[in-house]
């Protein structure tokens, strides 16, 4: 076993704590991975706090982390001892099921669905046909942690020109807005409506812009405009009716951010006629809203939950060709408590990433 | 002019009642029906209502008509006197926009949109762009009279093989659920749901059914599962929790043709991954829904707006070559108010057809 140290939430109520563990070791098809950085993730807080009412305790999230391989088993063919490796929301499918085998693990459909990189499988033993286990694991520990051991297949190539703190965040805020703008085929001179200017949000218009789009980025926050037009963006107020009416009828795709419920409403008459508002920011509830704006031009809401393996590697070497990424504040992750807490009031200027060579202090300690 | 009969509505609140009127006769373009039939549609009722608050009094419904032409204009060639046709929803549109362009004059962007058989554009001319009305028209008298004019290109060919009493619902309630099977491709094979059997939905399970689908009708009555079961479908129980859990992802497309609000939650999980639920039925607020189960498969949820012209002609024609049609009751246009009453209550087997004949007996009184 390897003895590792993360931070973790014990309670719903409860900070995050240093907590010494031990690893499996690297078994014939994984790779050992030394944690350089790792991304926060809005739904870090969302799990950590159980908003979703499926958090095994201990919690230790994280998966946006990027480090670098320091064992291989010994089929390991696609990486190397060395290697700058991310690893994102999965570490596993079932691999047997219809979207597994169109590569699609992020929607597997096995009796557990695919294993999460914490939080253990997406669809717990308990709820699973005949009370499947077929990951062996209730919970995982994630990537605020000092090293990960993943099987070769879940951890992605960090391309040269990425650094790896920026790498960090493509793995989920990157992968999960450039999966929708892929199937949804938004090309050169669409126009694109990005809802929600935070960690996703901002990605969205990076890789929007970059796929030659004309982008929109829709705020309820006033300061958030100037971000929008410093992306390259055109920044509109929910607020301000008379702009939000010019748009009706006008994107080719919109995709909302929000990490809270809210009124798609004011959005829907925006989409051309046969266009899709896809919703990846809200799991909950969303709001009532008016069908007959869907039916009158044969509109669509729709969701999208993170991408594929494939689509990840896609977004890093998109990334890297494009010379984008998101724009980070890296933290040491005795800070991520407080980190939580703005991130929870919205007051953060997209990405935070913790500096995993931090966590030294608290394994000394 | 001609002197024509119909019955209408003067208020929310008023039963319908006989009304004498004027009709423009036939334009060069135009032909002049003698109406036979018109189906009674559930959105007749909201109509004369005001329940969508967009009424225009006084109120003559009724779009599924079916008669014989009695006069054509200098240039029509679609129709000869003596033919059998059909009047569907719309009678006329901006025939300029791309939608109108693309044949699907159901999504027409022109500035009032299209032309209704009745209550006039659906765009109001207060509510279009610089108060355009291009139709002329604020109001227009349905299919509930004794004569129609209209333009040939919105004269439907009624096929030999169909009676005019069963081919009038197709001009709404068929073309309604026709277009959506055809738009997200249901072919042989398919597993489709309906939810819903009236008026909608009991053409949805004809058509899916000679599509080749396997149909799964859904019902909230439980007197209708036994109509399910007579038009060749499985008719399932909203309230039967275990039959509805069994059906999970199930669905290649779901069609809702419920004419109310409706909680589509216990739906969205029945739908494969990328499949949609097509809401058609409800065009007021559709009540929350949970948005993790949309995106947990990239589900979506859509609405259809009627079908096009030539998609109302290829329903005409497949119904009459599957030798399918509504079951329909016709009824004295004497009867309408105790018909609406009945419509409102749930309380009808599929779709009343006023025989227009009856009206002979108000217009010599």
């Amino acid at each position: 076993m390897i003895q590792a140290i993360g931070y973790a939430a014990k309670h719903s109520f409860s900070r995050l704590k240093p907590l010494s563990f031990e690893r499996e070791e690297a078994g014939p098809n994984d790779v050992e991975i030394a944690v350089l950085f790792c991304g926060v993730c809005h739904s870090d807080v969302h799990l950590a706090r159980n908003e979703l009412s499926n958090t095994v305790y201990p919690c230790m999230p994280g998966h946006e982390a990027v480090g670098r391989v320091t064992t291989i088993g010994a089929n390991v063919t696609r990486h190397q001892v060395g290697d700058i490796v991310g690893v994102g929301c999965m570490i596993e499918s079932c691999r047997k099921c219809e979207p597994c085998e169109a590569g699609e693990e992020n929607y597997c459909e096995g009796p557990n669905s695919w294993l999460a990189t914490y939080n253990g499988p997406m669809v717990p033993a308990a709820m699973a046909p005949d009370s499947a286990n077929m990951y062996g694991r209730d919970n995982t520990y994630g990537g605020y942690s000092n090293v990960l051991v993943v099987n070769q297949d879940f951890a992605l190539r960090i391309p040269g020109g990425l650094s790896p703190a920026v790498a960090a965040p493509i793995l989920c805020a990157g992968v999960t807005t450039y999966s929708p703008l892929r199937h949804w085929g938004v090309k050169p001179g669409n126009k694109v409506g990005v809802i929600g200017l935070g960690g996703l949000g901002h990605m969205a218009v990076k890789l929007a812009l970059a796929m030659g789009a004309e982008v929109t980025a829709f705020t309820t926050t006033k300061e958030k405009l100037a971000e929008a037009t410093r992306l390259g963006a055109t920044g509109v107020l929910e607020s301000d009716k008379e702009a939000m009416k010019a748009l009706a009828s006008t994107f080719h795709f919109m995709i909302s951010t929000v990490p809270e419920k809210h009124d798609v409403d004011p959005y829907i008459p925006m989409l051309r006629r046969d266009c899709t508002l896809c919703v990846v920011g809200s799991l909950g509830k969303q709001p009532a809203f008016t069908n007959g704006e869907v039916t009158a031009h044969r509109r669509s809401l729709s969701g999208s939950a993170i991408g594929s393996i494939a689509e990840t590697q896609e977004v890093l070497d998109f990334c890297a060709e494009h010379g984008i990424g998101p724009d980070i504040e890296v933290i040491p992750i005795q800070d991520i408590n407080d980190a939580y807490s703005k991130i929870e009031k919205g007051d953060v200027r997209f990405r935070y990433v913790i500096d995993m060579a931090s966590i030294a202090q608290d394994a000394e300690a």
